[in-house]
């Protein structure tokens, strides 16, 4: 039965054929959008090219050392790991390129005409996301037939994951926050006015950061889910529960089926709100996901304990889901007060915004434990292992992930056509268009965002038990010294990284700004925008893509490094509470930056829409400020760490059977 | 042998009152002086009054419930240890009172002469914690020769650090940013000036927040420390280790004598350097503990492992102090980086600062976490408990904490002197000398800081070993699904807390801001300085006052309140997941805001002092918006998480045995 995986994701990688095919075939309209969008894709082709070329080298240093220390076997699974991972984040990236402009063209015949090719060029990517991982995993496993051996295919995926969400969001933050400083702040032009050197760059920033950045990173969560669930289930199998392996391929196939549905049935009319439809699409993916596999658990005869944990997982998602939106949403409390405390100065929104970014912790944190407890006990009462209906929670909740990534996709495909239209000096009325679509992307993001970091959540903590397993370890106490210290080490390493990425940003604008400054010092006439001056924007691009290729590496090598020394040093049980550390610190700091910047985000265009003084006044500034705060927060590091505690789980599960022999604890007796 | 811990504890009270009455005896100065020195002992006392009036009905609250649900002796044991603390703090904020303005009558002879008015006064406080503490412990252990029933004293002494922590800190950062963005920021008079209807309200801070709050602070880390070593000690001693159970007694008393020799050594010359003789004096007390604790140690022939873990705790203090000073120190690459920063505006220094704060995490972390497992791993080397190991060295680290109290209580007293020093208009030399002087308790303060928050993450570490003893727990799996939704929750508890004290303090400076305005609006000639026109001071101590006891009392009651319901609900289990969670966040989210807190304070100083443009350049205003987030940061919710986790710890080892017997999960069978 588990060959319905493999037929789902090759079903889902042709109607993602079709789709690129329906964009590809829409109006790209006037020479100097057409002029533009070529800049962006040859921007972001040279970015996605230089960083593919210096992870090859990683790669395949990994690879060897994987073929050397741990199986031959897992070196071509990890390279083919990372190259799905890239290949979906480049088709991605090449739909997104086309449907920017496209969307922007089709916005001067209205909304109901942009919205589709903005929604489809982002229903790609999900697609290829899902499509290309669930086609990964069953090549691997049909050829091996053996959950271990996919760790290193997961391997591959999440380390490729990290960099390009890592050196991603570096750029894009590089080139908004340069942007934004000198543009608007400094010379008060408009965001994406074409005089800004860095306006390319920026709009190159949202495709290599949000669209193959993000897609890469759902992608890892996705592979990492299946992957600790099969692992889990093999180990059941053993004890004569048969199918448990191979369920999870069978449900991620169903969800790949109602993603597709889900896709299928998404479309808003003239006066529609592409907002709605959105959310209506991925509520309508959620119910079509729960009466499939309702179904197939019917028909299959399987244990009703897995059901109901995967549906936990999914429910406990969407719920998760609305409560951030609650944080940043711009209509609610949490906004509307730090809007207002920005009247008092920027320190004041900030201590306001941050606070409130730590009071968002509470729910969706106590989501994921409620979840979990729910599925394990569930689990446990129907006769299976506890720790599988974790894991089986974790991949309910990442079932629908194409759906997911079809919606946040939208968002930066959308961004960039407004930005596109601007530059294009089309009517202020397609500009309102595209303002709308735009407006959409920022709804539906809050509520996937939330979504993606508590499937993380569940993830890696399925990833934990699945390190159990494989270690053997019969427990991580807390009160185990090495245990203890292990988390103490665990909790330090996500803000370690999220404060090297930031300060890469923080090293890097200040690049781009001095070359921003430069050229309008330079360059005769463009900061009155003479007829015919251009600033020099290839410059820009170049900026951005060698700073974040030069910040990138570092936080990722030092957090493999650590990963491994700590398991080296001190153990498996080390390695067990560092693990346990990291996940809650991950989790703490991905929630925390998201919502504070969202909701910073939100509390300054609450005031540009008129509130306490409106565009210009001193409660505006302050806000800018926090909204620049938050920009490295929400876009950078932030995301980032979902993916980083997935590789460190990683490595310490592909490397768990070499740690366990060869360590400095056991060497010495204790 | 124990005996000698309630001598000392005498002498120490003895040596206490020897020094308020040195202080005392000096000259107060002018009339101006005198007159400043009586409002601000005014409004701090109408403060106490008022906190501790509120304060008496929790504690009566509290002690009923304690007398009914858990044991009638626990009840006045409970109040007795608020009572202890309450009074600790008390003493210290008299002397201080009186120090503050002596100080700045003496720095009109030189550095010399004022150093030991300052330094004594703050000894005073050190002092008499460590002797109201021991002796509290001592008596109760000498009625009921139970070191469970301390426990009570140690929650008492808790809960009242608990208020006296948060609401001082409300109370001192919203007289403080009201003072600074109202006076410093908008009408670009001094700092401390006379016309600013705040000034005394952010005097009386200094004294209510950094005295008496940080009193009672670590008077409650240090009661806890020796509390939960007795009671492991207790339970090895039923393992025949004759001893174990008042051994934390004895170097507790021989730590006592250490620092009353410690204090005794300090001094500085005519040209001397402050800073230096604090820092000396620290690192004398711990040579002279090591040396005492060691004659003892061989004298009665205790097990030398005990006396290694206590000194591996203090060392371990004194590593983490320094690695803290790195990153906050005003010479340091963290902070001229910081300040390099602010040249890009506000949003930058913010990043930049909030990110090596996050770096700064790592060194106390892993110091907290090697020096627990080698404690441990000696511990049991030697044949004794390894979590009794944990706990000598949380009580080693601790042992010296009259020194650290006296060495922190110095920095406000000569902030304080000051103040005072420029509101009566003294000299500009005088005004210098007082000025090194609060350079010097500013270098002291980041060691100390590092120092308090590593000795309360090793206490909470050995409550929670305290915790599983009293329950009987076998172990706290990562992996039992009660442990890890019991993390996930406790995880959210500290950043909930601190969020909730930063609302108060926003908010709070809010009316602040709004009554300060109003003064200069309203009162003609207060501007302009005109001779004889006053502010109306006591108008802004209420504000101060009323709202820091309306802001702390929430936060404090939801902390508790959680604690009991995951007891309650999940069980010993969840709950033994809920203290590791929050211990882990209470050290991530203390450490952070204290030093990134400490370090965008001394990036702004290095701006002052002429880099980067020096006073009033746009470099300096984007780093007065950074010190102005760091102010609640570093005095308000920073330092109230270290007794937060101590106070979630004993509140769940006193109600350990109820809840053991009443909770959801045993009544469902799980």
């Amino acid at each position: 039965m588990w060959i319905l995986a493999p037929i789902s994701a090759i079903a889902s990688i042709i109607a993602g054929g079709i789709l690129y095919n329906y964009v590809s075939k829409q109006d790209s309209g006037t020479e100097k959008m057409k002029e533009i969008a070529a800049a962006i894709k040859e921007g972001a082709d040279a970015f996605l090219k230089r960083e593919y070329t210096v992870l090859a080298y990683f790669v395949a240093v990994v690879a060897v050392a994987l073929a050397i220390f741990i199986n031959p076997i897992m070196a071509p699974t990890y390279i083919f790991g990372s190259v799905c991972s890239g290949l979906a984040g480049f088709f991605g990236m090449q739909v997104a390129l086309k449907a920017n402009v496209r969307t922007a063209n089709a916005a001067r015949e209205g909304l109901n005409r942009a919205f589709p090719i903005a929604f489809r060029g982002g229903a790609v990517m999900g697609l290829s996301v899902v499509g290309m991982g669930l086609l990964g995993i069953s090549i691997v496993y049909g050829l091996t037939g053996n959950p271990e051996i996919i760790l290193g295919y997961s391997f591959g995926a999440s380390a490729m994951a990290l960099f390009a969400k890592a050196g991603g969001g570096i750029y894009t933050k590089t080139a908004d926050i340069g942007a934004d400083l000198v543009g608007k702040v400094e010379l008060g032009i408009p965001e994406d006015d074409p005089r800004n050197p860095a306006v390319i760059a920026d709009n190159v920033g949202d495709n290599v950061g949000d669209v193959a950045g993000m897609g890469a990173d759902l992608f890892d969560s996705y592979v990492a889910s299946v992957v600790a669930a099969m692992i889990l289930g093999g180990e059941l199998e053993m004890a004569e529960l048969l199918g448990t392996e191979q369920i999870p391929l069978i449900f991620a196939g169903l969800g790949v089926i109602a993603s597709l549905i889900g896709v299928a049935v998404v479309r808003v009319g003239k006066k529609g709100n592409p907002g709605k439809a959105l959310n209506f699409g991925t509520y309508f993916t959620c119910i079509v996901f729960a009466a499939l596999t309702f179904l197939v658990t019917y028909l299959l005869g399987i244990n009703i304990g897995i059901w109901i944990a995967a549906n936990i997982g999914l429910l406990s998602g969407v719920i998760i889901g609305i409560t951030t939106d609650y944080f940043t949403s711009i209509d609610r409390s949490p906004t509307i007060k730090t809007a207002e405390s920005s009247q008092t100065g920027a320190a004041i929104n900030i201590i306001t915004g941050f606070s409130y970014g730590l009071i968002s912790l509470f729910p969706p944190l106590l989501g994921i434990g409620v979840a979990s407890t729910t599925a394990y006990y569930v689990a446990e009462y129907f006769g299976i292992s506890g720790l599988y209906g974790i894991s089986m929670a974790a991949l309910g909740m990442l079932s629908i992930v194409g759906m997911i990534v079809a919606g946040d996709a939208y968002g930066p495909i959308s961004d960039n056509a407004k930005g596109i239209a601007e530059q294009a000096s089309l009517s202020e009325k397609v500009i309102e268009v595209a303002d709308r679509l735009d407006a959409a992307g920022n709804t539906s993001k809050a509520i996937t965002k939330g979504f993606a970091i508590g499937a993380a959540g569940l993830t890696v903590i399925s990833l934990l038990a699945t390190f159990q397993v494989l270690t053997k370890a019969v427990s991580f106490d807390l009160m185990n010294p090495l245990v203890l210290t292990g988390a103490l080490i665990g909790i330090s390493v996500p803000p370690l990284f999220s404060a090297m990425v930031m300060l890469g940003v923080s090293k890097n604008a200040f690049r781009m700004i001095e070359e921003i400054r430069r050229q309008f010092r330079e360059i005769p006439g463009l900061k009155e925008g003479k007829e015919g001056v251009k600033p020099d924007y290839a410059r820009c691009v170049d900026i951005a893509t060698t700073g974040a290729l030069k910040e990138l590496l570092p936080a990722s090598v030092v957090s493999i490094v650590i990963t491994l020394a700590v398991g080296f040093i001190g153990g498996i049980q080390a390695l067990g509470g560092f693990l346990g550390g990291s996940i809650m610190s991950g989790l703490i700091f991905a929630l925390l930056m998201a919502n504070a910047g969202g909701l910073w985000d939100n509390a300054k265009k609450y005031i540009e829409a008129g509130a306490f003084g409106g565009k210009g006044s001193d409660a505006h500034k302050a806000a800018v400020i926090g909204d620049t705060v938050g920009d490295p927060f929400k876009d950078t590091a932030g995301p980032s760490l979902n993916t980083l505690i997935t590789v460190m789980s990683l490595v310490a599960s592909v490397f768990a059977g070499l740690i366990a022999n060869y360590n400095l604890m056991t060497l010495l007796g204790v």
